[in-house]
């Protein structure tokens, strides 16, 4: 596997080079009112609905007999800035004390680190800044993006991830191509949009998920872990039907009602396009065996019992979105639209109420619990 | 030895609670005019000074053989903001990488991963930020005091610390005691104090280097090195005598005069110490020999071509000077007298040149090459 962050001496980390091709969306830093830190809790509630699930592949499928090594090392790739990282961080580190004590290791309990990693322009001063008082482990921060190395060799047991790994490592580059099929002319993302643009970024996914797991192969030691939970999608089911691909879809058309009415350009609306992609199960089965390094230990989709759908939270939506999405869209459409946008956004949200509530049934996330083999 | 990072499960890790009892004192962040990442070049010229040294220890007493397990980690306790810490970590990779060429271990040349620890308070953001495209190593930022532990146990292989240990973890209590005789009336630091205010200095020193050995030994592994790079005193020579004390002696007038002229109050500057110790050889020596658990590969003095006593060079002195001590001063005194104060300093800086000019020869950094037995 000729993987670029090889392990020869005088050769450059991978991760380095990496980082003048790839596209980096960090969430809103700070503690601010639009911060991540403070609109983030979804995405909690998300986690909250695995939490049995990680404990679970925890206690039947990691053998920490087969670990010799002190101390215990974990990862959480694409953290952002807390709170929801300290949380699964916690949870995670508890439940491998339990396995430790079911195990007959009492003796060996070992110490913990956690790497938590995120993009170099991850507002990492937050993230150090609060993390909890009462930790039991030793913290590090770990600057650069999950699609490269990021560890050294065998040297991490347990990896988890979080809504992180649908952000694509940059847009499809047929997209944005006048002369192509697959050019997104008024919309922002591959939702209700035509086979190609959809191809496209299938595509830039498989790409990106083969090299996610490549890396992640020569980094966790053998019987090593990782958990993934990502947005998804429902075999079969399109993603105009998700909440995920509707909420995108009044994005866009909040977009293209500003372009009507000259606030924005109408081409720049064309040339934009939102970098994720909610897979299926099926999607990510294949490429997990075609990788072949990874045995699936579980592969579910879970349906949290989410407010995104709710009647009544256009405003809490758009927080959410604006949180994530901020930095992306004023990366190209300048930060002065934002507020207008997202004033916008909210008020489509709850005229297509009923829209977002039909969408419900593809409301899914995938939990996967995967095992180095 | 009962250390309380302890490896137990369920203990919490010491470097939290220790972070509200000690004081954190970050370098200037960010890159503007008054910044550490501008205005750390005399440092740089120190480091520089001790790079065949380093070499040296490297070459001829860090046995690799020894060190089983990929990858070598480093960890650099105290690095700022950069571009010094980038340089020396560097020079480290590369003296490895040599020294495992000389071992005939070509094969087995191991992947490297830094550790860049500072004060929580420290700007991570500017440091990952200026990382060099070009590393050959992973890297780790490590939020903590260095006066707790930072990592696991025996999981590093070598260490280094530039221009960090001289700062204390607090000022001593009995300075702000009035009815001590150590309280520090109308100066700011123990050059020049009596000698009830030196002991008490030297006593934190004392202290605060047993913690950082103890906590080094723990995470250090056996034949792992740390180097220090300190400001020192030759042995019997007073602060008042050494560079350092007679700009610590200048700052304090100049804040004494801003009190005189009810710019600031008096009794400000009575509360005020700047929480830095210069030890001399034989000091550190005997710390060593107490804590045990080291052998010394080499400890000496060195004398850097320093521009530091440059009869023309009042003002870089005060920007490197600031760049360093404004967050604390203005914690203190508050930021509005910052600009006023090392205007002054600069100018007491040229009145005194000739005091300067004379106090070379008690300008002095210490080496130091510990080996964990």
């Amino acid at each position: 596997m000729a993987h670029p962050g090889s392990t020869q001496a005088g050769r450059v980390m991978s991760n380095n080079r990496a980082a003048t091709t790839q596209q980096s969306f960090p969430m809103n830093g700070g503690d601010g009112p639009h911060s991540y830190l403070n609109n983030s809790n979804l995405q909690r509630k998300a986690t909250d609905a695995c939490r049995t699930m990680i404990e679970e592949a925890i206690a039947q499928k990691l053998d920490v007999k087969c670990f010799s090594s002190n101390p215990f090392r974990l990862a959480d790739l694409g953290c952002s800035v807390g709170p929801n990282t300290f949380k699964a961080m916690q949870h995670i580190v508890e439940a491998v004390e339990r396995k430790y004590l079911a195990q007959g290791l009492k003796s060996e309990m070992p110490e913990f680190q956690v790497f938590f990693n995120d993009h170099v322009a991850n507002d990492f001063n937050t993230l150090f800044a609060s993390l909890p008082t009462e930790r039991r482990y030793f913290a590090c921060g770990v600057p650069g993006s999950f699609h490269d190395r990021l560890f050294p060799e065998s040297s991490i047991h347990f990896m988890f991830s979080s809504h992180a790994l649908h952000w694509l490592s940059k847009v499809p580059e047929e997209l944005l191509d006048k002369n192509s099929p697959a050019w997104n002319r008024g919309r922002i993302h591959c939702t209700s949009a035509p086979d190609e643009v959809s191809h496209a970024y299938a595509a830039q996914f498989d790409h990106d998920v083969e090299i996610f797991l490549n890396a992640r192969a020569k980094e966790l030691v053998v019987g090593g872990m990782i958990v993934l939970l990502i947005p998804a999608l429902p075999n079969g089911i399109p993603a105009s039907q998700s909440p995920f691909g509707v909420v995108f879809d009044l994005l866009g058309a909040s977009l293209m009602d500003m372009a009507m009415e000259g606030l924005i350009n109408e081409a720049q609306v064309d040339s934009f396009n939102l970098p994720v992609y909610s897979a299926s199960p099926e999607q990510m089965t294949d490429l997990v065996k075609r990788n072949g390094c990874f045995t699936i230990e579980r592969m579910e989709l879970v349906y949290p019992t989410s407010k995104l759908v709710d009647r009544f939270c256009g405003n809490e939506c758009g927080m959410h979105l604006r949180a994530g999405m901020e930095g992306i869209i004023a990366k190209h459409f300048g930060s002065g639209i934002i507020d207008e946008l997202f004033d916008r956004f909210s008020k489509k949200f709850v005229e297509f109420s009923h829209q977002l509530e039909s969408s419900k049934r593809g409301g899914a996330q995938l939990f996967a619990a995967l095992r180095r083999k």
